[in-house]
């Protein structure tokens, strides 16, 4: 029986909304947008949309008017009562009212802020500018939009059975996978995947995949809406984004050097447990932790996200023992460009070592390489980040030379300042 | 929106019915069964399941209540108006009413007699006694049943993303093949897998998959129920039961011999055309070959459906060219336990020669092997046959011994009447 009132429904809709929900967002960037909400409302930020992989032409892919849509229809969500009742009342890491009511009732009411949109040669120049955070909550939206629309395009010109075909392949591709993660012995993994999905009901399948296929060794996503609709953890602490926008806020090379560590302070008072993870790459991984103070080695856990991801930990470990801690009750979440033979590398050499888990991202959520001819709907590295605040131009400098950004000068200055010396170019696929 | 009504109607059914329709089954089987009701009506006959994989304990993977159930309601079937319809009016092989009127007044009041089902160890015995035309139609509905019973078995236990991955998995390797065929110049390929189909909707979804796929290169289906759903041609000739039942019937050595021939005299009456298709190898093509009668000669084509295929290709052209006939103006139409690389091979080689055709069965539309484990949804070679006719047993010798039925010494008795010597014997998978 065909639900003729389910059809109908269908065609009223102007066009079919990539986002559809506020929450269909990262958790992380809910938490940062609350201590961003306390403690620099007022800061001015500009983000923009930058296409690492330049030889993926998004101008000439993706239709303007339809982006347009898809951006504007962003615009109009506002919080759903029964998302925000799920914000308030539910449990995350383990405590009860994560959200305060100040917050929330800000976040009740938000809009995202206009965008603007401009065609450069075959890329897209996407800017938001506004109060940071409001402008942050762009970023994921945004990057998730342009993925989709790209991926529609090709989609757009294959028929009925190559289309089920290519999600059959798609699901096996991605089965096989959960299939050897099964046999990890004390996998932690979660589903970081949200802003360079193939698409929204894509990455639910793959939550729900990774739930029936892993079990107890998923251990939750970062995207709230599906946290919420799955019943399962919502995951995420920080990112970049603190001490990068901190950093360009610093008047001087003393409050400078001291931005990264200023902005775990605020974090280290707002929270505790598994939230404690430091990200330790924006300027350099290993001038941070060198100079980093006392109370920074009492932290559970560091995330690393760019560089060489063993050396990454293992500079971790030597931190702590140099500063008397035991990297066994140490977590080290590794997050970048991960897939699968990666993450069983990582896991046998980590594990009983520190705590070890994971944040899978684009491999998880996006990989369709192989799939179509040319490889058409191959991820590519789309970020949008925060590039000026209150008209300073950020900077990061990244483990990996290739994920570096802002200005020449500033970034000799930043490397000057944290002490940075020569680092690994390595090849960013995601 | 879920469908409310369609969700309470489906829990509604008490089983969930493999056969839904008179039609479900083989074109061959109908344009034979006017044939017999013609000429045969009131012979008595015994149609006998034959499970040749002994190794697959049909009885303690299937429950008999449920086979029961599922047999049950296929007796319950009638014609539908639009099948009857669809049969009296529609063109099959560019004819107009190839189903005469009181041929189509009888089978619009048919149901099927009743089956003897026992278990005997761990398989079971189902037997059809009745006249030849009603229990012929026994033959593809008792297949099809028993063999998505097994599967059904078999998935029941599976879980629900593991399900979804399976059939993932089944439609890119059905997907694969399509993609390697859709290469092969000139190919001409029909759907011959009703009979050993992993079920109803699997075989559906083959056949529109082949349609997408191949286009032109996909001639049609012999399944007469897809093949109206579906707008198709529907294909098919003639099968073994007629020689096997008028060979038992007769009352001599003489008789016997002269069986074969008189079959496809009476078909020569009826039908022309790429219905005139020869299948010879009941009682040894060899032999059937050598003392064919001239017109047989003059026939469409040769069906070849047993022992290597290559040598009975060039068997049948060496035949036509002793009898003056040009091959190239002949149809060879291979059907035994094909899959992708034999029917490239075999176009390979006779493309040209002769105007090469493939009914694809068992691994078009049940190729589940290596899918789950210990492969128990692999196909397995499950026959139907004729066993008796008037109370005498029925012979098949085939060119595979492995494929030969009935009766030692009458085996012994049609060898010495037929010229057939030392036979090669050959695995049969499906």
């Amino acid at each position: 029986m065909v639900d003729i009132a389910a059809r109908v429904w269908n065609h009223k809709w102007k066009i079919d909304p990539i986002v559809r929900s506020l929450i269909d967002t990262d958790f992380y960037k809910l938490l940062m947008c609350q201590s961003v909400f306390r403690n620099n409302r007022d800061t001015q930020v500009t983000f923009s949309l930058i296409n690492r992989s330049t030889h993926i032409p998004l101008a000439d892919l993706i239709d303007e008017g339809e982006l347009r849509e898809q951006l504007d229809h962003i615009r109009t969500l506002s919080l759903a009562r029964g998302e925000s009742t799920w914000l308030r009342g539910n449990t995350f890491y383990g405590k009860r009212q994560m959200f305060r009511p100040d917050f929330m009732e800000w976040f009740e009411t938000l809009r995202l802020p206009p965008y603007h949109l401009e065609r450069v040669e075959n890329q897209y120049e996407l800017t938001f500018e506004g109060s940071w955070p409001e402008v942050m909550l762009w970023e994921i939206p945004a990057l998730a939009v342009l993925m989709e629309l790209r991926g529609r395009a090709v989609l757009h010109e294959m028929k009925r059975f190559e289309l089920q075909v290519l999600y059959a392949r798609a699901m096996t591709k991605l089965w096989e996978k959960i299939e050897q993660l099964r046999e990890v012995p004390d996998l932690r993994i979660a589903d970081f995947g949200t802003r360079r999905r193939h698409s929204y009901l894509w990455q639910d399948w793959a939550v729900r995949a990774m739930v029936e296929g892993l079990g107890e060794k998923f251990v939750g996503t970062s995207n709230c809406l599906i946290a919420k609709n799955r019943d399962l953890e919502a995951i995420g602490t920080n990112a970049h984004e603190l001490p990068m926008v901190q950093a360009a806020l610093a008047d001087s090379d003393e409050e400078l050097a001291r931005a990264p560590y200023d902005v775990l302070s605020d974090w280290h008072e707002e929270h505790d447990g598994n939230l404690r993870i430091i990200l330790p790459d924006t300027f350099g991984t290993d001038g941070f932790l060198r100079r980093a103070p006392d109370w920074l080695s009492g932290w559970t856990g560091i995330r690393v996200d760019s560089g060489d991801p063993e050396k990454g930990a293992e500079m971790a470990i030597r931190w702590w023992q140099d500063r008397g801690e035991d990297p066994r009750k140490k977590m080290v979440i590794f997050s970048d460009g991960l897939d699968v033979d990666k993450i069983m590398e990582l896991q046998a050499k980590f594990s009983g070592r520190v705590r070890v888990s994971f944040g899978w991202g684009t491999l998880l959520t996006n990989d369709f390489r192989g799939l179509v001819e040319d490889d058409r709907l191959a991820p590519f590295s789309l970020v949008c980040k925060a590039v000026s605040a209150n008209g300073r131009p950020t900077v990061k400098l990244s483990d990996n030379p290739n994920k570096a950004m802002g200005p020449e000068d500033e970034i000799a200055r930043y490397k000057r300042v944290f002490g940075v010396g020569d680092q690994e170019k390595m090849e960013v696929l995601v």
